[in-house]
């Protein structure tokens, strides 16, 4: 599309502004370069150790995101929104933190001692913990990195929708996506046909214990 | 402290400045009120099915935070921050949902008819969902809100750092949480006490299967 969106620069109305969309104009398109730079920006979400467990299988392709539909339940957003980015939490992330380190000695960010006794201590401590325990702490990392995704996509005018209901099963199976990679959820991307619906709050009392107090 | 801080309005440059800050002030205070303002803007975040299973244990008494210091591996920043928020993950936090449709038909956002057949299928279907299901659920959700907890600090000039290194079992013993709060993580809250280390970020294409490619 030749058209612009307007930017959102602001924090606080891009925080209030982003709502879930789910009507989205099917021919409005993204280019890659505006995905990879969402994408870019919402990496910069920190990690547990810096371990960047997530993962971004984008469909961008109309055709792939056909097929992506049935797994998806059927949300019609999947095919009109313009990409579906499908956050992978890889339980297995650890072990890239000899690389994510050797980038950071490169960069002059950290001594190659340091570099390589936190790398090897990490991917012991991680390597240690049980299988379920290494996906919690995946999931937890792939809900900061979908969060700013979220976010930076609306400041740059475009609207999502995160989506847990899908076969996870199925995505798997059907896209070929190896074993210690768990699905977190996808987000569909776009340009929003409507208005969306404001959604309520629970009040602060009712969700915060002040030191303690209410447990 | 009566100076004030600078706050950052910009997104892109509060995303970006955004860093893990491990030295604080100990002479800094946070007010009641600003970390309300905080939590009540983070807790915008979606969630599934919009059940909100977050909950936030504010460690805002500094003498609570040193009980806190040994079951987070004695780290400094628990007790020279000015306030330590625990993220927990309500696995029973679907069950709210009525509680939060009934907001929104007050609000007038809902219809009765709906929120209601909506709050009795989300129960039903959340009810039926495994232990480590409904846990990996709210988990997602947990990292989803602390993502938007530590943004909104640094918009109001605040800095954090998330902490996965405590004791969980500790925690919910010596602060009695009960057992369907499962600790997401600690965010310390203050103002830094020195500059922040820049960390290294994988290359997008190292993290990103563009349509499916490289899986």
């Amino acid at each position: 599309m030749s058209e612009t969106i307007a930017r959102i620069t602001d924090y606080a109305s891009v925080v209030r502004e982003r709502h879930s969309v789910r009507q989205y104009d099917p021919n409005w398109t993204i280019s890659e370069a505006e995905l990879k730079e969402i994408l870019a920006e919402a990496s910069l979400a920190p990690s547990s150790s810096n371990t960047q467990s997530w993962r971004f299988f984008v469909f961008h392709d109309k055709e792939l995101r056909k097929k992506l539909l049935p797994i998806a339940n059927n949300q019609q957003q999947v095919v009109d929104a313009s990409a579906v980015v499908a956050v992978l939490a890889d339980r297995e992330g650890f072990k890239r933190i000899g690389r994510i380190n050797d980038i950071a000695v490169e960069k002059g960010l950290m001594p190659r001692d340091f570099a390589d006794q936190y790398a090897e201590r990490t991917v012991k401590i991680y390597g240690g913990l049980s299988q379920e325990k290494q996906t919690q702490i995946a999931l937890v990392d792939g809900g900061l990195v979908s969060m700013q995704i979220m976010l930076s996509a609306k400041s740059r005018g475009f609207d999502t929708v995160p989506m847990g209901g899908f076969d996870a099963a199925r995505l798997v199976e059907e896209f070929g996506i190896p074993d210690h990679l768990v699905p977190v959820m996808l987000i569909a991307i776009g340009r929003a046909a409507g208005p969306s619906r404001p959604t309520a709050r629970l009040p602060l009392e009712e969700i915060t214990y002040w030191n303690g107090e209410g447990l």
